[in-house]
């Protein structure tokens, strides 16, 4: 299976490391926006190429795994690219899926292509969890929990405060609410009683730390519906502490079965990443095998992770799987 | 959907419960090998009918739930009624599988049917958790654990040493080895390591208690290898704290990502569940909406879990799990 990846940062670059751990896959083109010279790649030998060079590739590559970000990139690029190729892609602006989802079907359908969009942990893995569970127990309550893990929109917002040098921002689930999810209470819960924020925030010369501080715990939609602590560190103290992106989280659902709902089940999903972009790009590979299988059986057009049998993810055949992992 | 039970069991009567859950699923006939008259279901006005009659009602189920036993009931059952019925089953002998599906996939074939065999949470929802961890972290270690739950087997085994009258059997999750899992170091594990079993024994006037014990826990493959308590209890205790069927466990898998497999990942899957055969049942009835859609799509055949696009098990519409539940 020969991948192609389009556009070269954190994500980008965990494709490129699962590409090289999945034996069935080959890495054969990163395309960039960037001056090609100025960009050092992983992998010996593999061709870096402008984005603007893409169309000539139509033919060499059987999967595109679409790496740029869901504001500005991917409502663009993903049509575009699937009417030359075979894409995936990790959209996971939840609220325009059903839009950007129907863009990309009608690009894929018209040309013959097989697409799947919002890959991922959230969307992606927790969303199936969800859907799994709410079809197994349809009397029930989910429940979602993020973290212990670096939110990038929250260190960013912190960082356009007047003085700030740098900050990292955690967003930590509240063990005591976790705990009455898991034992099947199924309590209401407020925002501020599942999640607390912890930031670390590096000031720059002679700034106003309790000004800084203040700004931060009362920044709406942000921080102000939140426990928030703030703790300042050196420049150093945040490169060597808080240079990681981990992030991870908890999918619970509390459902009752019985005559009269007398019975109560938990299931629950989890993660716990030392690389958000990393492991999103091994979900993303994983899928990319389900577009190459789902092409060549003729199902065009775009899927969501709802849509792709389980087995389609494996290099094992059906055989294979109902003998070792069954 | 049109739900026929076979057997009439702790997991036939599930499925009735989860039949009245589902709002698309109408129970139309319950079959018993017993004798009809003596049979209580729950469902007012639901006909019970002697199993020897099942082939008049070939036209008026669209899904036949098979609630009978892996020993010797489904490799029988599941083969024989797919030739009549869109089925489901829960056969769970792992190492007779690849048997079972040839056996079930010819019929179900042959008759133009739709059968998914294995369905429950092991094999079913862990061997799909285990499934989807290995595509997506290629290189790692999977870990199952089981309970704290009821194992049938054990309390059986039990129940059949000289002067025991009744008797159940937890398997319990050693915390210390499931942490240790938790936390990605990747421990290599004994048996004994994994799990502690749990006994409470009642015994007949005058029995030898400490016989008992001892032929417990010397016990070749179900406790000799295992560390293992054994409580005396009267009946009354049993009957008053140890009725329930309770099980659950973890499925777990240690990954590693990165150019030189530097990052740690877990992925957790965990059920606990206060009754064995409601989850499972419920787990039976998504699975029999799944069966009903791929039989009008004309997809004949045995599949297993593994085969199934999740969207197959929601009584949503793939336009409603994309806005809702991505």
């Amino acid at each position: 299976m020969k991948i192609g990846i389009v556009g070269y940062g954190n994500l980008g670059k965990g494709v490129e490391c699962a590409v090289k751990q999945n034996e069935d896959t080959e890495l054969v083109a990163i395309f960039t926006r960037r001056n090609t010279k100025d960009l050092k790649v992983l992998t010996e030998g593999v061709p870096v190429v402008n984005v603007s060079e893409i169309e000539n590739w139509k033919d060499k590559i059987d999967v595109l795994i679409l790496c740029g970000g869901s504001a500005t990139d991917l409502p663009e690029q993903t049509p575009k690219y699937a009417k030359m190729f075979n894409v995936v892609d990790s959209f996971d602006t939840h609220a325009r899926i059903p839009e950007h989802f129907a863009n990309v079907d009608k690009s894929a359908k018209e040309n013959k292509h097989t697409a799947i969009i919002s890959v991922g942990w959230d969307p992606g893995l927790f969303s199936l969890n969800r859907m799994y569970a709410n079809a197994i127990l349809p009397n029930g309550k989910d429940y979602t929990f993020w973290g212990r893990g670096v939110s990038q929109g929250h260190s960013d917002a912190i960082r356009r405060i007047e003085g700030v040098a740098d900050a990292r921002q955690y967003t930590v689930p509240v063990e005591k609410a976790l705990n009455s999810v898991r034992n099947g209470e199924t309590p209401e819960l407020s925002v501020r009683e599942k999640h607390t924020r912890e930031c670390y925030v590096v000031v720059k010369d002679g700034a106003d730390k309790s000004r800084i501080e203040h700004e931060i715990v009362t920044m709406p939609n942000y921080f102000d519906e939140y426990d928030t602590t703030v703790h300042f560190i050196s420049q150093e103290e945040l490169d060597k502490n808080h240079k990681g992106i981990p992030h991870g989280g908890f999918v619970i659902r509390n459902g009752k079965t019985g005559w009269s709902n007398e019975t109560k089940h938990t299931i629950e999903y989890s993660l716990k990443l030392e690389s958000n972009p990393e492991f999103t790009s091994s979900v993303l590979v994983a899928f990319a095998r389900a577009v190459y299988k789902l092409n060549k059986e003729g199902q065009h057009g775009c899927k969501t992770i709802f849509d792709i049998a389980p087995a389609y993810l494996s290099s094992k055949t059906p055989e294979e799987l109902r003998k070792t992992m069954l």
